[in-house]
C-alpha cells in the first residue's frame, strides 16, 4: 500500500530547516510495510497548497500532511484543506474545550489565535494532540484519506504513532522485516565483496554509510511478519559470520554503548587521555546513561605541559619522540590508568589539522593506545578528511580497540578502518 | 523567479537518509533571491519519475533534479528524462572520454556500467562533474529548463555552484539580503516581544531555534542587492541594540568560536573541569582550529575520586555539600586553574539524568563556575529535557558565562537561558 507525504511551510522551501519529519515518517512507514510513493514540500501559499492537495487526492490513497496547523496568520493548511475538500470550516467544540484547558493551565489567556485552531473542515475526524494545542484531523479529499498533523516533530511523531498508525495499519501488507547490522572498520566496497555471492531467497542487502560506520541492512519478505522476521534473522546470522567481528551490534546499538557494555561485563573501570580528539571520546561515552558505572575520569591534555602535569608523560619522551608518537600514546594511556587507579586507560594523540602537519608527521596521523592488565597496545593510522572527520575517525578507532580488548577479541593489528568521510 | 526541486531515490522514500540536498539547494536558492515553489521526493520507479518530470515541466520554469545518475541498475533518472523530453539517448563522446580518464586514473577498468553514465538525452547540454564520474546535464522538458545533478552531496553542491548558478543567476531578482544574528539565553517569545513594535520598511524578522540557541534573521528587500544589504545591516544594528548582549555573533559565528576569540584577545589560557557534561565543552571548544592557542587541558571528573585526585576538590566539601553543589563547582574551577597553571578555569557539575535525582537535587540541576583573576563566579539552574538536552544546555550556559567574563560583559546573575529543547 503506497502512502504520499506532504510537508507545508516556507521555512522548508527556504531551506531554513531540514525536513526531518518526512524522513522519520518514511522510515516509520517503511518499517510498517508501507511504500512511500513520494514526499513533497510546499511553502505557505494558499493556491499552491490547494492544488497540491487536490492532485494528491486524485492520485493517491493515503496522504500524511504535516505543518501549518498553528495559531499564526501564516498557518493556512486547514483553510486549504477545507477548500480542497469543498467543505466549509466549523468550530469543533470539544477541540476548543481542550485548547482552552491547555492554554489556561499555562496561566495564559485564550485568544482568537488559539480559537482558530479549533476550526476544522466539516466532516473531518479530530486527532487529539497530547503534547500541544493544535489538534490534527483526518478527512477524505477525492479518492484519498488525508491525515493532517502539526509540524512540531515531537507532537507529530506521537500523533502519528497513536492516532494515524492504528487507523492505517490494518491495510499494510506487514510482510517485511529488517535487521540492521552495525559495523565499524570495513569499507562499503569490501563489505559488498564479502557478501557478493550470498544467495538468499526473498532477502535483499543494503549498505548505508553513517560516517565513520557502515550499516548492513538485511531485509526479508515473508508470507507474514513472523515469517519475514524468521527469514531476516537467519540471513543476518549468515552475514554476521561472513563479516566477522567488525559487526559490533544490531539495531540501536552504538559503538560507545557496546564498548561500555563490554567494560561493565568485565568489571573494568576506565580512564581516558585525549589529545587531538579533545574530549570527543569522553563525550561519546558519557552520552549514554550509566557511563558512571565504569568511567572514572578523563584528562584532555591539549598542551604538552598538561600531558606532563596531568598524566606524568615524561619530558624526555615528548622531546625525543614528539607529542604525536606511539611512545607518548602509550605513556598517556598508562598515565591515565595510574592517575585514576583503574583497570584500563585509553589514549589518543594525533594531528587533527588543518595545520600542524609535516612531511614526517602529516595532518591525520593519529596514535591510540590501550593500557590494561595484559600490557599496553598501540595502533597508528593516517586518516584523511577535515579536522572534524579526523577527530571522529580517531575517536571511533580508539573505542573499537577498547571494545576488542574488553571483549577478548583480536586487536586487529591494523584494522582496515576507512569509511569514506561524508561528502560535503 | 520560482524554482522547483526534485530528489530521486528509494533511499529517500524509505527514510534511510534525510534529504539534506533539498534543504541545501533551498537555502542557497533563497540566498540568491529565488523562491523555491516546491520540493519533491520520488523513489526509483520509472513511470512515477516520468510522470513527475512531465508535470513539473508543464507547471514550472526551472527545475533542479538530484539523484539517480550513477552506474547501477537502479539509477534510471536519465532514461526517464529522455522519455519525458520525448528524445532518445545518445552516447556523448566527450563525457565518455572524461569518465574513462577518471576511472583509469584510479587504476580500474572501464565497464559498461561506467559507459552508461555517458549516455544523455539527445539535445541535452553536459554539465561537467569535477568531483565524480557521472556528468550532469541540462535539457528542456515542456516549458521548463531542467538541470540534472548527481545525488552525492559534494558533487551536487560543486556542480550547482559552478554550472547551474551561473546559468540561472541572470534571471534572479537579486534584491534580498539576510543578516543572521546568533543569540543564546533568550526564549523565542521574549525575543519576539522585545522586537514586536520595531517598524522597519521592507524588513522582515524571522526566528529559528537551533537548540539551545536562537537565530534572529533580519531579511531586507531593496532595489538591488547593495541596497538590500545596506538596509539589512542598518536593521540588524537596531535589533542588536534591543536584544543586548545575548547576541553573541552573526552568520557563521558559534558560541565556542566567539568564546575562544574573547579568550585569545584577552591573552587568557583556559582549563576545563567537567562532570555532568562529560567532555562536551572540551569537544565543542576543540572542534575549532586554533583551540590550542588558549586551551591547555581539561579534566573530565566523572567519579568523586577523580574530582579529588585530579582537581584537589576537598573530601569535606564533597561530603558536606554533595558533588552537585555550588561549593564543588567553585573548587573544580579553581582546581582546574591551579592544575594547569592558567588564567581561567571553567567547571560544570550537575545531574544529567535520567536517574540520580532527588527532591532536593532534581535531575537537571546544574552548577557552573568560572575561576579567574577577579574571583570565582558560580551560576545555578535546573534544566528540563532529556540527558543530552541537559548536557547541551549546561555546556552552552557555562561557555556563555565564560564569554561574558572574558569579554568584560555583566555575568547576568541568572541569565534567562531557556530555549525549549528540540521536540522529538
Amino acid at each position: 500500500m503506497a502512502v504520499a507525504l506532504l510537508s507545508i511551510g516556507t521555512e522548508l522551501t527556504r531551506g531554513e530547516i531540514v525536513d526531518t519529519n518526512a524522513a522519520w515518517l518514511a522510515a516509520t512507514l517503511t518499517e510498517e510495510g508501507f511504500d512511500v510513493a513520494c514526499a513533497q514540500v510546499v511553502g505557505d501559499e494558499h493556491e499552491h497548497i490547494v492544488a497540491t492537495l487536490q492532485r494528491l487526492g486524485a492520485e493517491q490513497r493515503i496522504v500524511i500532511v504535516t505543518g501549518g496547523l498553528g495559531p499564526t496568520s501564516d498557518d493556512i493548511t486547514t483553510a486549504c484543506a477545507a477548500q480542497a475538500a469543498k467543505v466549509d470550516l466549523v468550530l469543533d467544540e470539544s477541540a476548543l474545550l481542550s485548547i482552552r484547558r491547555k492554554v489556561e493551565a499555562k496561566g495564559r489567556l485564550v485568544t482568537k489565535h488559539h480559537e482558530k485552531q479549533a476550526e476544522i473542515p466539516r466532516g473531518a475526524e479530530i486527532l487529539p494532540n497530547a503534547d500541544g494545542t493544535a489538534p490534527g484531523y483526518s478527512i477524505a479529499i477525492d479518492s484519498a484519506r488525508f491525515f493532517f498533523l502539526p509540524g512540531v516533530p515531537r507532537e507529530m511523531k506521537r500523533m502519528f504513532k497513536e492516532q494515524v498508525l492504528p487507523r492505517i495499519r490494518p491495510i499494510a501488507p506487514n510482510d517485511t522485516y529488517v535487521v540492521r547490522l552495525r559495523t565499524f572498520g570495513l569499507p562499503e566496497s569490501t563489505a559488498a565483496q564479502l557478501l557478493e555471492d550470498i544467495e538468499l531467497e526473498n532477502i535483499s542487502l543494503a549498505y548505508r554509510v553513517h560516517f565513520p560506520e557502515l550499516d548492513v541492512k538485511v531485509r526479508a519478505k515473508g508470507a507474514n511478519l513472523a515469517a519475514a522476521r524468521e527469514l531476516a534473522t537467519q540471513a543476518a546470522a549468515v552475514v554476521r559470520e561472513r563479516l566477522g567481528d567488525v559487526v559490533y551490534g544490531e539495531g540501536d546499538d552504538s559503538l560507545p554503548s557496546i564498548t561500555g557494555r563490554a567494560l561493565r561485563l568485565r568489571g573494568w573501570r576506565l580512564a581516558l587521555a585525549e589529545s587531538c580528539t579533545g574530549g570527543l571520546i569522553s563525550h561519546l561515552v558519557t552520552s549514554y546513561p550509566g557511563a558512571s558505572d565504569f568511567l572514572i575520569g578523563s584528562a584532555v591534555v591539549y598542551a604538552n605541559s598538561a600531558k606532563t602535569r596531568m598524566l606524568g608523560v615524561s619530558e624526555d619522551t615528548l622531546r625525543g619522540h614528539g607529542a604525536v608518537s606511539a611512545e607518548v600514546a602509550a605513556e598517556m594511556a598508562q598515565g591515565a590508568r595510574r592517575l585514576c587507579e583503574v583497570d584500563v586507560g585509553l589514549s589518543v594523540t594525533g594531528i587533527a589539522g588543518p595545520s600542524g602537519g609535516s612531511s614526517a608527521k602529516p595532518v591525520g596521523l593519529v596514535y591510540w593506545a590501550v593500557a590494561h592488565p595484559g600490557g599496553t597496545f598501540v595502533q597508528e593510522r593516517v586518516f584523511r578528511g577535515d579536522r572534524n572527520e579526523i577527530q571522529i575517525h580517531a575517536a571511533y578507532s580508539a573505542l573499537d580497540l577498547l571494545r576488542r580488548v574488553a571483549s577478548g577479541l583480536p586487536e586487529g593489528s591494523q584494522p582496515p578502518v576507512s569509511q569514506r568521510p561524508p561528502p560535503r
